[in-house]
This record gives C-alpha cells, sequence and structure tokens, in this order.
C-alpha cells in the first residue's frame, strides 16, 4: 500500500539530494531556518501538544474495547491496556491545520483551531485502522496493527468510532467555520475512501494494466485530500474568502502528493532501520507505487523487464534487482522530478494565498520537511 | 446477529397475539386507526417519500465504485448499476425522526427535520453495511450482502462514505438544532460500535458464559440508541428543550427495545416467506439472541438441554427441536413479556413529552407498528 506515513523518516540516497532539491532550493536560500526542519520539527511538536490532550480526552470518552484499540493504534498503550509512550505519528495533518489558521489569521486563529486539528487527525487515523485491514498490512508506526492485535472486527469499529469522535468534535465546537469544516471533511473522507478504493482495485491488477495518470489520481485521493482540507481547514478557522480556502486547498493537495512520492521512493529505497519495515517492503509485496508504475509505463527495455519480474509466481524474487529495474526504466528519476514539480507548483497556491513570506513560513517549512524527510 | 430489521414482518403466532397486546391494549382501545397499523404504515411511507430524494441525491454525490455498492445496498440498483426497485427497508427510523418533531413542533418542525431523518437513515444503512462484512451475513432486505457481491474492502469502504454523507447532511443544513443532532448521531455511532461490539463478543462466548443482563444492554446499544437518537433529534428540530428531548430518546430506546424482542422472536419462530430467511435461521447459526440467552439463563431442566444443543459440534441439529427447547425453557414466553414491559415505559416516557394524545398519536403508531410487525 502507498499510505502516506506508513514509512519514517528516510533517506533519498543521492539522486534524491541531487534531484528533489531543485525546485525548492530557492525558497530555501531565503529562509535558512526552514532548510535544516528545525522550524518543522517544532512546528510538529508544538501541534502535537496542542493536539495531544484533545486527542487524548476525546479518545477517553469510547466504550472499553474501542478506547483499547483506538490507545493501542496511537501508541498510547500496550494491547493489554497498560500504558505505553509514543509512535502516534508526526502529526503533520495537525500541524498543517494550525499553520493554516496561524498563516492566515495569526495566533488567535492558531488557537481556535485546535479542536478542528484534532478532529483532522481522528480523520487520519480512522483510515489507517480500515486501511490495514484491508490492505492486510502488518505494521505500522513500527508495531503490530490493530487487526493483528485485536481482530478484524474491532479494528474496523474502532475506525468508524473514532470517525464519528472526528465529527462530534467539530459539531459541538461553536467557531463560525466549524459547520463548514466539518462539511469539508465529510467530503474529504468520501474522497479518502475512493482514493483506498482505486489503490485496492489497481494491486489486483496485473502491471500492464496500470496508467500512471489514474495513479497519480488514486494517490492525490488518497493521502493529497486529507492534507488539502487540513489546510482548508485552517484557512477557514481564519475566516478567509474561498479564494484563499481554495489556493490553500491545492497547495496542501500538490504538497500531499510530493509527499507521497518521496514516500513511495523511500518504500523502495528506504534504510529500514529508518522505515521500520523491512527493506524493499513495497518490491515484495509486489506494490504498484508510483516509481514502480511510472517504470512500468516508461516503454523502455527495462519496463517490460520489470513488468516480468513482477508478474513471475512464486517467492519473493531478488528484490535488489526489482529495484535496480525499477532505477533504470528511469521510476526513481521520474518520481524525484515529479515530486520536486508538485512542490513548485505548492509554493504558486501557497504564495497567492499567503503572499507575505513571513506569514507563509510555517506553512513552507512544513510542506519542506514531508518531501525532505532526510532528518 | 440480532440486527434490527434484518427480518421482515412476521407473525408472532397465538403466544405473541395474547402476551404483546396486554400493556398496549389500552392505547390501542382509544387509537383503533394505530391498532390496525394503517396510520403506522401511513407514516412509513410519508417518511419514504420525503426522506428518499434526500437520500438519493446524496447517494448520487458518491464516486462511482461507492455509488454502485450503496445503490444495491439500498435495493436501487442491481449489482451492474442497473436501476432496481425497492427494498431499501421500512423507514422507522426516519419516520421516528419526523414524528418526534412534529409531535413537539407541529408541521413546520417536520418539514425542517426531513434532510436529519435522511442522515439518521445513513447511518443505519452504514452500520448494516459493516455489521453485514463482521457477521459474514450473506442476506439482508432478500438480497446478497454487499460484501459478497462487492468483496470486503468495497463494503467496508461504502459504510465509512455513508457515515460521513450523514454528518455532511447535518454539516451543511443550516437550522440551529443540526450542530447539536450531529453530536448526538456522532454520539449513537460510538454506541452502535459498543453494542456490535459487544454482540461479536457475545457471539464467542460459551452458551453458559453470556448472562441476561448483558444482553440486554448489547440489544439497547445496538437497536434502542438509534431508534432513541432518531427520536431526540426529531425533539431537538422542534426545539424541545432537554427534559423532552431525554425523554423521547427513553421512549425511543424502550420501544428500540421491544422491536429487538419480537425480531428476535421472528428471527426464531418467524416464517420464513416473510423474512426472507431461512427457517430457524438465528438458531442454525447458533445467535445468542435474547430468547435464547433467557432460556439459557432460566434455571430449568430445559435451559441445561439448550445448552447442550447449542455446544453439540457438527451439522444443523433439530432446530424444530431446539426451538422448543427455547419455548419449554420460557424464552419464548419471556421475551413477549419484555417486549410488552418495555412498550410499556415507551408509553410512560411518550406521555411525559407529549401528553397531548393527539400529538403523541403517529409516534405511538410507530411504536406499535414495530413491535407487532403481524401486518
Amino acid at each position: 500500500m502507498t499510505e502516506t506515513g506508513q514509512h519514517g523518516a528516510g533517506t533519498l540516497g543521492p539522486a534524491g539530494a541531487s534531484k528533489g532539491r531543485g525546485a525548492i532550493g530557492r525558497q530555501r536560500d531565503e529562509r535558512p531556518e526552514a532548510a535544516d526542519g528545525h522550524e518543522a520539527e517544532a512546528l510538529l511538536a508544538r501541534a502535537r501538544t496542542a493536539v495531544d490532550p484533545v486527542l487524548r480526552s476525546a479518545l477517553g470518552t469510547l466504550p472499553g474495547p474501542m478506547r483499547r484499540v483506538a490507545l493501542h493504534h496511537f501508541g498510547w498503550a500496550h494491547a493489554d491496556g497498560t500504558p505505553a509512550t509514543g509512535g502516534s505519528g508526526k502529526a503533520i495533518r495537525p500541524a498543517l491545520v494550525l499553520a493554516s489558521a496561524a498563516a492566515l489569521g495569526g495566533p488567535k486563529a492558531r488557537e481556535e483551531a485546535v479542536r478542528a486539528a484534532a478532529a483532522v487527525e481522528l480523520i487520519h487515523n480512522f483510515t489507517l485502522l480500515h486501511d490495514d485491514v484491508m490492505d492486510r498490512d502488518t505494521t505500522r508506526r513500527h508495531r503490530p496493527t490493530a487487526w493483528t492485535v485485536f481482530g478484524d472486527a474491532d479494528a474496523i469499529l474502532a475506525g468508524d468510532a473514532l470517525q464519528a469522535l472526528a465529527l462530534r468534535l467539530l459539531a459541538e465546537d461553536a467557531h463560525p467555520a466549524a459547520p463548514a469544516a466539518a462539511a469539508r471533511l465529510a467530503d474529504c473522507v468520501v474522497e479518502l475512501c475512493a482514493g483506498q478504493h482505486a489503490d485496492t482495485a489497481m494491486e489486483r491488477c496485473r502491471p500492464g494494466e496500470v496508467g500512471l495518470d489514474e495513479t497519480l489520481a488514486m494517490a492525490e485521493a488518497k493521502t493529497g485530500a486529507l492534507l488539502g482540507c487540513a489546510c482548508a481547514i485552517g484557512a477557514l478557522y481564519a475566516g478567509a474568502g474561498r479564494t484563499d480556502v481554495t489556493a490553500l486547498d491545492a497547495f496542501g493537495r500538490e504538497a500531499g502528493l510530493a509527499f507521497q512520492l518521496i514516500d513511495d521512493v523511500i518504500g523502495i529505497w528506504g534504510d529500514p532501520h529508518r522505515t521500520g519495515k523491512p527493506a524493499r517492503a513495497d518490491l515484495a509485496a509486489r506494490k504498484k507505487s508510483l516509481p514502480v508504475v511510472a517504470a512500468l509505463t516508461s516503454g523502455t527495455p527495462a519496463a517490460a523487464e520489470l513488468a516480468a519480474l513482477y508478474e513471475a509466481p512464486g517467492g519473493q524474487g531478488d528484490l535488489e534487482h526489482i529495484a535496480r529495474t525499477v532505477e533504470r526504466a528511469g521510476g526513481r528519476d521520474w518520481a524525484q522530478d515529479q515530486a520536486a514539480d508538485r512542490m513548485a507548483r505548492a509554493m504558486q497556491e501557497l504564495a497567492r494565498a499567503v503572499p507575505d513570506p513571513e506569514a507563509a513560513g510555517g506553512l513552507l517549512a512544513l510542506a519542506e520537511f514531508v518531501t525532505r524527510r532526510s532528518t
């Protein structure tokens, strides 16, 4: 599966170091504090600090069995219910909500958007719980997935409950933007479901049957949509008009697609010690991730070779060889060029909605952080 | 599974005819038009007419694959997407929303609550889609369940999308009661999930391990909660105060429990031509429905016999004999007495919130309809 955030931080290697920075370098030169990731890390930590109490309080309202599954999924409890520390994710989506609110509405809007940021994080985790059931993924955030510990039914029910908690947080929020945010978040859930459907349908196809455009559309629905929605919701809480909300949605979508492209690169060439998954896991599972589909549709001799390798029955095959074949067919370069291109588009949308570079700094730092992932 | 509405209309037989009417007879004498079910049927048909366009419009916004699953589940399309007619359920929950709004707020409130009524129906159908996946139920409303036609993943995703559509309908509703209704509906989803969890957990237990109180609590969470929520939401749209909202919630819960008790009786002794399921289906599946648990916990010699029959390995066993054993252990009488008792409590709550019998007539007719089911 090509789910955002599944892979931990990882190194892109030399190709990523040279290619991925082309479109981003100009901004980086102007904002050295963003380039080294410290600003993004501070924003993520601050988002986590703001949102975690709301999340813990919301999970605390769940009946026992679902609370246990949810706390385990968030990394806040072991399977037996005893407290655990850590691993509830990088808080990228809540950080985007808060940074977006701050960019257009200052500290007051940021503060008012904390519940909405928690709602977005609940939606993200609801989809992770369900996607893991459907995809039979066994590891998430370096831990066994919920369905492997509690069974399919409890993982499905916990996901259902998290969606409900998310929309309850917004329904109980007296802020004038809350209904529009709830409607937007509900729309986003439908898009996320469509993305997951496309993903599972594509995984059932033969390698030659999957197109690159549909794979990009799938990734936009599955990953870009919620990052865009997070930014749009932040803008709504800042009282922004339709144009700015739309631009920030587009910023988040494009950055999200760049994020997914890099995540897919890491899924093939990432360091397993940092991803928390076995090396070449996406290739072992024959996932039709973006670099793979780009390679398969490249029309090169290596593409035909890759298709044959992907269809060969039995065994894992030589994963190193498959990875090199994807690279020879141009899949890695394409993904990194495409990521840089998407980031450039994201920057354009951001500049449209938030022309003041100072105000835009937080969102810029977060976008660079998620597409860099080399810290 | 003991899911509400799974069984079609059925006859209760002589025991039901004599027992189930005790507590209700007084009201019936005063309101002959309610007693014969015509008023309820008219209310259900009217609710269906009001809510269906909203439901169809909401489903129409879904992306293709999920729309196909949802339309099939509602009985509005065949598996291949061609239009079909019928079988989208009895519309009991939307009818309760509208009747509750009308009882406390008149025709204007009724009209304003149509979107909320559709939202409640979407939530009901989301839970049915997911419950069928978890319970591996293969038939619903006389048709194959969604997961048997489209696979687990698509059934889960369609359910997820229906929950989102429900809460979007309320988020986009400008009525002042909409946020409170959304919060209440989200809370109800959590309770429904807890009920389904309890149900699946109990089905895994040995017959001797399940208590009657916990089975009643499960049925209240799984079935009573949404009927109560439907009534409460109607009251909210009528501008009712907290006391009346609470009383109507309790009315719906008690009527819902009576409904479930009767549904469980039908699941054992109902006419398969009317239920759309094989005869004695709940016994064949060894479901721990309310009459069965009452029988198992009765302390009678027949209880021990029933426990042995339920635990006997292999085969379906003699289902007629099991049904007679449940009856000999008092399970059928208990369920029908309990249903009458719950209906009496429902009537008390209704009289508290809506003292005028004329205004309460619709809700009374609906409650009698769902617990009578002999038409």
